[in-house]
């Protein structure tokens, strides 16, 4: 019965191709050979490093209920796990034989009311044919005999954890762990250099591993880049909707709301890659505003700055794309002075990038070229070389040029042994990555320049700071908000491919904007039905 | 300078008005009165049961990235935190003085830097004024001494924490906990049962105070019912849109994007308060279709039923409505006949809902309805008195008839000591209650029938049940999915308001329908020009 069922799989996009995943001829279909290409050069790497029976374990995602309730959110998978296997559940474990390369993977058992509540029970047999690995088992959710007695096979084999330190969060990747797992004899610093590219010190006692940076989550491959490409133009066709939406009056959560519509509807992303950051007015200087202390609420008025950093995500690759436009579709002169003084460092740097370029030197390319344009404003005087030196820049820039871009919007691999450290300095010190390019990494392109109250009010009371600034005309700007340009960006052999295609200059910009203005009925609050919903009294 | 600053604060819409919560002028505003209503009808229930120094702390919602990524999910408070303060940011904590009613909120100190990055720190003399409570701190996240120092006020006091088991879940509530907890007599049996009707053995060797069952997240106030009122409004028009736009071909995830984007965009529903389920054709016959195993991916087909069960949320206050209706907007004489068998359901219990009615024979009243007329199509037949004893009515609706609802979707209070166990067997044994109502409960009423095989296969294979069956007839309705038709009701004084007035009659839905289709162009998936994406091979 099995064995002979078909290979389509509902949680795949119940298309008709075996072991590829799609959401619908709109979208993009994704072969399951991405992940055994990126199995095969894990492997490839591990076995010179490892015992030969050594077997890498990891776990996926768990589905979590939100606090004591029955609300699941939508499930995302981890992003190690998706890099390895593609699948798309949650409770999964995955092993991979080093030695051979054969994977395995195990399934959650589900009770037989999964069929009435949650979908189709599909065989391993399916699972296995859909994910193109050699076995796929059902793992117990409670006692993992199954799992054991599968790794046992494997005479006292060395098992890889996967366990090391993300530098952007602070946190530490989550160990497999399994009833039994005493019984076997576990190296947690061979893989997670290996897979992401990064050692880290467990534990004093243990030696730490340290392997080559290639076959990595850094460097992505052409069926990665596929996945990357589409997800950058889903954002981008999302971002060109909402310019053509964007109108005075509305609530900057209406704008990340037609964003993630976009999205979604058209490109098939459940997901957005982080939230999404709608600054405006005042509100654009606060480089990740959007989250729970500050919920995108604010109502946009005629003549303010929208900072739009939004980015869809589609089979769990990432997007990260920022756009800067004024809220009525018509720059003033001063938006449009600051706006071309970041767009010029956005486009200098793509222009600059190939292998072998220096990220620090990038960043501080971007910087320079700010500067320049803010003595021309006449913000800022003086010599530019002392400016550089006493780190000016960083108080109308304090955030990195740009990060690594995959799986996760802020990819691993910044900071590996071996590779420079993280350099000091506010924004410089921000960067996420110091390393030098190589082809095929990707990473976004986002200067910016921002008139944040508390670093101005600092640089003003700080002489060596104060000197360059002339605060008669820095004083027109305060409240301005901010301007950030952001692209992603595949390093190529000979140069940069930028993957986010948006309407970049002030008139393309414009341009876009008015045929939206002309084109286009959108309702903005006042004219709703829903006004009258203000006075819900009760009806008795 | 703190306590000059304005109380309106971003975290609350940013509006004037001090003490409320807002999102435009075409959302409902929700003065904090509604949550020091909350805490007061919660203090004089417990001042009978506790201790005269007793305080309840209670341990907001914590803010947690993603596995080990940076990427943080949008914050939703947890539920009893917010019933209790209306505080919306994550990781506070709450007391209160149960003798005076006197509550404190304690915050996180935040680094300097969150003002450059996250949004404006807030004075904690703003935050309580926004927040109407007597008094507002700062806890550091590490060290909570100062939360303890203050706690140490009342001498020798009797901390009562927050735990107990939802039986919709299977999880407790989290405790709150913090550094030095050791110096506090705590009582975890006394709090969880007065604010969610509900007595748990938390250990064998405590005893469990049965407290009575008012004032309590159960019942709700009229300042809950709004915004209940106003949930189920901007759901309702959602899920009007939604079948205005409906067109054959299109992905079920299109229509979940559309959804959320109208609760979204019109309603300020940042939050769904459960995963969409968009289940079509067979898929309308999964009950909790939808999550990561079958993530609304199937094409819908010409003819298909669509079963739409999805609702906003707004201000952690929840709505839960289905529609069911045929993706062409013309039902077929078969679905003509299951659907109206439901509605009649619907409506008789509605009509039969008010204070004194039992939750157990609501669900026998819309059992027995739709076994009438499954009788009345020839898919049964026989005596409908012997298949009520038979419980087939289980095998069409394996569900429950309807649950609480509140700040969650299935809200807390279920099965509390001194009320009526849960009943047996399939469908009556899956109710969330058993409840005999109560005026300002609010329940939903989602009676539904569903041909599910593997129920179908068990029940012509029962000789007592299938006694009951025309398996010719039956035949007919394989693979047809099901029909779910859900309401948020009101328990009143004398019956029932019904919530959420969608189109509902054949009649209603295929004009609504017939008039989207004649008004609205909607984008379906082979007209993209995203279509070209699918060949997004490397440029190189």
């Amino acid at each position: 019965m099995a064995a002979s069922a078909p290979a389509s799989s509902r949680s795949a996009g119940n298309q008709k191709t075996p072991g590829s995943f799609c959401l619908g001829r709109h979208t993009l279909r994704i072969p399951m050979e991405l992940h055994a290409l990126n199995r095969k050069r894990l492997c490839e790497r591990l076995r010179e490093k490892v015992p030969e029976n050594a077997v890498v374990l990891l776990m996926g995602g768990e589905s979590c209920s939100r606090d004591s309730s029955d609300v699941f959110p939508v499930f995302r998978q981890e992003s190690y796990f998706h890099w390895a296997f593609g699948v798309l559940e949650p409770d999964c474990y995955g092993a991979i034989e080093v030695s051979t390369g054969k994977a395995t993977l195990f399934f959650p058992k589900l009770h037989e009311s999964f069929a009435i509540w949650d979908g189709r029970i599909k065989p391993m047999e399916e699972f296995r044919t859909h994910y193109e690995v050699d076995g796929a088992l059902q793992v117990h959710e409670v006692c993992c005999n199954l799992l054991i007695s599968q790794l046992c096979r494997y005479d006292n084999f060395v098992d890889l954890f996967q366990y090391g330190l993300n530098t952007d969060s602070g946190k530490y990747t989550k160990e497999a762990v399994f009833d039994g797992i005493g019984k076997f004899k576990v190296d947690r610093n061979s893989l997670y250099p290996e897979i992401a590219e990064w050692c880290i010190y467990v534990d004093e006692t243990l030696p730490v591993s340290c392997i080559l940076m290639v076959f990595s989550r850094v460097i992505k491959t052409s069926q990665e880049l596929r996945v990357l490409r589409y997800a950058a133009r889903v954002s981008t066709n999302a971002h060109i909707e909402v310019m053509k939406r964007a109108r005075p009056g509305m609530k900057e959560y209406q704008l990340e709301a037609l964003f993630m519509y976009n999205c979604y509807y058209f490109g098939g992303c459940r997901h957005v890659a982080y939230t999404c950051i709608c600054g405006t007015g005042s509100n654009a200087a606060i480089l990740h505003y959007g989250g729970a202390h500050a919920p995108n609420d604010r109502s946009v008025n005629d003549g303010d700055i929208c900072l739009l950093d939004m980015g869809g995500e589609y089979y769990c690759y990432a997007s990260d794309i920022t756009c800067s436009f004024p809220i009525n579709g018509k720059f003033t002169p001063d938006q449009k002075l600051i706006y071309n003084a970041v767009l010029k460092a956005n486009r200098a740097v793509i222009a600059a990038i190939k292998p072998g370029v220096d990220w620090v030197e990038m960043h501080k390319l971007a910087n320079k070229i700010i500067l320049e344009e803010l003595i021309k404003i006449g913000i800022l005087k003086g010599d530019i070389n002392e400016m550089i030196q006493a780190n000016l820049a960083g108080y109308f820039m304090p955030h990195g040029l740009g990060h690594l871009l995959g799986c996760d919007v802020h990819d691993v691999g910044g900071y590996l042994e071996g590779c420079p450290p993280r350099p000091e300095g506010l924004g410089l010190g921000n960067l996420r990555t110091a390393r030098v390019l190589q082809a095929n990494m990707v990473v976004t392109v986002e200067p910016g320049c921002y008139f944040i109250d508390t670093l101005l009010d600092r640089a003003l009371a700080t002489p060596n700071l104060a000197s360059f600034i002339n605060p008669d005309v820095l004083a027109r700007f305060r409240g301005f908000g901010g301007v950030r340009i952001e692209d992603d960006v595949i390093v190529t052999e000979t140069g940069a491919e930028n993957m986010s295609q948006v309407p970049r200059t002030v008139e393309e910009i414009e341009a876009v904007m008015a045929e939206g203005q002309n084109s286009l009925e959108v309702p903005v609050p006042e004219l709703l039905a829903l006004g009258k919903a203000v006075d819900l009294i009760p009806s008795e």
